[in-house]
């Protein structure tokens, strides 16, 4: 079953190009040399609102058909969903309804409510944010936008995938590995999709926090398999139940497997990405460069893809991390 | 008189390429719209050793000749020209000793101890750095590697200017204003020149901290103007006493003027950033981008080039900027 082609990527990216920054794809001498590998890293937290997250926010809703845009849409989000969707309803005068928990990091509820958009707060240990959309859009006949587990929204996010190939090509660079974040899977279904097209021997690998490593599991056992507790991670971004129905068919086809990161080995990356790159990173946008400073598969002498997904962290919890002492 | 030319600055690049970072030029909306202006930003502080100046230093040190290398070098720098010395050093198996004053940014003391350099500390409010670096180039027979005043350092620095260009081209970008730190004027003498000839039209303008205004002072006599007093900016890269020899006859050329900021306008650029683009960066690297975001000149509707110079701050000085309230 082919659920996605290139050309649904390549249309998404024309049709959103204008609105996207093209994000840089550089490498460092320092990383290098404390990885024994050739590391690249797309820098996504360079991307308007901070995060990936506007690309399949902003082609989704240019899809919407006039009266879709009259009545306005909802999404739930830890905060970079919710951001991208409130920008880009921003673009199209279009009212939009967040739902977000309470312990979203500040940077995000704030520049949500930049955007103009009204926000909803919930409690993620009582309230369930999927039921609390799906009723607003029902009630208010508002288009739920979900946050990854639609084809239009994964087609944006492959954008990414696009660029980086390009970028790639542009230097005659032919990637062993890509490694990118995880949560509902929608941004490494669309890139790692892309990526696979146009590297045949590419190895994609998911990354993902401690406890919230669904699709690690789902891939081992071929069929989705939700988080087994209620775990904590400080990767906020990264903390979906499951994977998507429609971003696991994707994925269970491109990826190779996943890999896991600890809340430490996620600081101490953020701390070497502040050091090395002088880069701002969040936890959840940073996993995939922790599985890589923490050599969680053969990296040696290799030419990797790394993923900076995200860069929206409040400013004191980046504080505490850098100045901590991880020796 | 022609100092330097465009082929210059195009060896220089050939020469420096492998060794370098060609660091991405960026967009960022909501800094377009906070200026009503098109403002692409050169981010040198993902440059190795966290700024531009390991373009100076390892065009120059390529230069040397065997029995320099076996000599050695000195340099003096409050930190980033030094830095960038002993990384190129190191490069070349070649001893360094750098000069810098106690004051220095923690940041860079470290960083230039780790590429294995002597530091000699000296107290800037009583001694003379040029004259310590001068009194061991002649008892060691070491080369002295200027900061800014040498025409091999300029063309070195010039290849950021040569990477703007193409940039720019690649998109079909027409510049209408350059803004560029200046401390020596070293970077902003061979970046300006090399897009003054590719841009005839482009207004090139140096920006500089309050009380360290010489190349301002300078360029409005048609001479060589030191600094008054001994003023205090939190701009620790931009604190040389008067304009170089060399780079100040390249500059009365390719200047419009000269931009002043205080230290206030700066912190509130660093946060901005920060913000805005998920970037660290220096205050000395920022004053470009506070022209800008406090419209020293007419920018409105304009594309404008600016200079993000480097990004080596203490973590504690980024946290007390990002965290204050400047409403």
């Amino acid at each position: 079953m082919t659920l996605i082609s290139i050309s649904d990527i390549d249309k998404a990216h024309s049709k959103i190009e204008q609105r996207i920054t093209r994000t840089p794809l550089i490498t460092n001498e320092s990383i290098n040399s404390l990885t024994n590998a050739k590391v690249y890293f797309k820098l996504e937290n360079l991307q308007q609102t901070g995060s990936f997250k506007i690309r399949g926010a902003s082609h989704k809703i240019s899809l919407l058909s006039e009266e879709q845009k009259d009545k306005g849409v909802v999404a739930y989000s830890s905060g970079n969903h919710g951001q991208a969707v409130a920008c880009a309803s921003s673009d199209h005068h279009i009212n939009a309804t967040i739902v977000m928990p309470k312990n979203a990091p500040k940077i995000k509820l704030e520049n949500t409510k930049s955007y103009g958009a009204q926000i909803i707060q919930y409690d993620p240990l009582k309230e369930n944010r999927e039921k609390i959309g799906l009723d607003i859009a029902a009630k208010s006949n508002k288009t739920l936008i979900k946050p990854y587990d639609d084809l239009d929204i994964i087609c944006g996010q492959g954008t990414v995938g696009k660029e980086i190939a390009e970028q790639l090509q542009d230097e005659n660079i032919t990637p062993d590995i890509y490694l990118c974040c995880c949560g509902g899977g929608g941004l490494i279904a669309g890139s790692s999709f892309y990526l696979k097209n146009k590297f045949s021997n590419i190895k994609n690998y998911s990354v993902e926090p401690e406890g919230f490593n669904d699709t690690q599991l789902s891939l081992q056992k071929k069929r989705i398999i939700p988080n087994a507790t209620s775990s904590h991670s400080i990767c906020d971004a990264l903390l979906a139940p499951q994977p998507g129905k429609i971003s696991f068919a994707i994925n269970k086809l491109t990826l190779e497997g996943g890999l896991v990161v600890s809340d430490l080995e996620v600081k101490k990356t953020i701390k070497e990405i502040a050091e090395s790159l002088k880069l701002m990173t969040e936890p959840g946008g940073a996993v995939a460069a922790a599985a890589v400073l923490s050599k969680k598969i053969d990296i040696e002498g290799k030419t990797i893809v790394v993923m900076l997904s995200g860069g929206n962290i409040d400013y004191d919890f980046f504080l505490k991390i850098i100045k901590e002492n991880y020796e």
